[in-house]
């Protein structure tokens, strides 16, 4: 049977490093996919390289673009502050300020022509229960929509081998993943998760928070190092 | 009433610039978006500013990024060649070697996030009958697909605000696009559409048969310079 071939988008958290792993352990052969799109620091590149090195990929690449040409997320406006201590409830209310508009898409269609010159049959995606609550382009409508896109707009969906989004955390829990990766001995350790860049972690950002009290909850230890946690 | 802003998406060609001028005039206030993703020449981009200019856009953004990273196509990938001489018949048989893998697809997220950002109801592109005789991911089907991908994943669209993709040239050829657009006095001198890149248009690839092709089946002239013709 010929080798399954999957595109993996890498960011180097704890999300995406979980999928890679569980694509790996499915026995896909990985080709990585990481973005630089101008967010507010690049340590999370280092971050998705240390993983890909790791897991053992045939090649990660990188997209480089910028997306704070036009802002309007936290993440890439530098008029706007990176939100600090929310709770997991009041974060799950609204679109939070960190949704970046139409992130995910431009992702996943960087994902689809990468997937189609590498033969690829699936693109992995960490999006999440968590996720889906907050941002429009996390929930399970959407990447059923998209993945139309992927079946219509494509060379290989047009013959007939449409190419799969596969999210399988999308039912999780941030508990969950950290359990789930830990079964498959992922390196935690590599994984990079605060939005604000420096070599300790801030451990008051909502994704360090989020982090935290997912191996809180897990009942592991998170092994990264942290300026207050 | 607000005015209407639209995204246009603009190569600087004759479709799109058309399709700006169509926009244009139904009212729109219009954001242009060009992108330079390392296709073989950029004169197109030159064209694309002066046609911005000419139709009175309230800014123009370019966004940029590397295609040719991962090849697979003759307009991103310097180890294919342009095909020259092909009839019109011949290159509605098959997917063409210009075909980009998701360029569409990544075109218009793009044009998503830009939409949100400035709060466009609407983003314009040029897709028409010749091109999804070809290429997949201009045909109806997969723009419907789209839609929906921008209606579940932008805010505006989960807000009960949907943007639009409006592609009024989708049923029409060559020849009705230029009689189309000449009644709107588009600027056709300031268009650029050959594939090579030269000052001079060559007068020989695909891009350069199908546009003096549209010209001579209007009985319009083309005021550009070609290499041959």
């Amino acid at each position: 049977m010929d080798p399954m071939n999957a595109v993996v988008l890498l960011s180097g958290g704890l999300d995406s490093t979980t999928v890679a792993y569980l694509a790996k352990n499915e026995g896909y052969r990985l080709y990585a996919l990481s973005f630089d799109y101008h967010q507010r620091h690049r340590r999370e590149l280092e971050a998705a390289k240390a993983v890909a090195q790791a897991v053992g990929v045939v090649e990660h690449r990188f997209v480089s673009f910028d997306l704070s040409l036009w802002g309007g997320s936290a993440l890439t406006d530098d008029e706007l502050e990176v939100p600090l201590h929310r709770s997991a409830e009041t974060m799950t209310t609204a679109i939070p300020i960190t949704y970046v508009p139409a992130r995910n898409t431009i992702f996943l269609s960087f994902a689809l022509g990468y997937a189609e010159v590498v033969g690829a049959q699936a693109v992995f995606a960490g999006m999440n229960a968590l996720d889906y609550s907050g941002y429009p382009d996390c929930r399970p409508d959407y990447l059923a929509a998209m993945e139309e896109v992927f079946r219509l707009g494509s060379k290989a969906g047009r013959e007939g081998k449409p190419i799969k989004i596969l999210t399988p955390l999308i039912q999780k829990t941030k508990r969950e993943i950290v359990e789930w990766g830990n079964i498959l001995q992922v390196p935690w350790a590599l994984t990079y998760s605060c939005y604000q860049g420096n070599l300790d972690s801030c451990g008051v950002c909502d994704s360090c928070t989020l982090r935290l009290n997912a191996f809180r909850e897990a009942g592991l230890p998170d092994p990264i190092a942290y300026a207050k946690r």
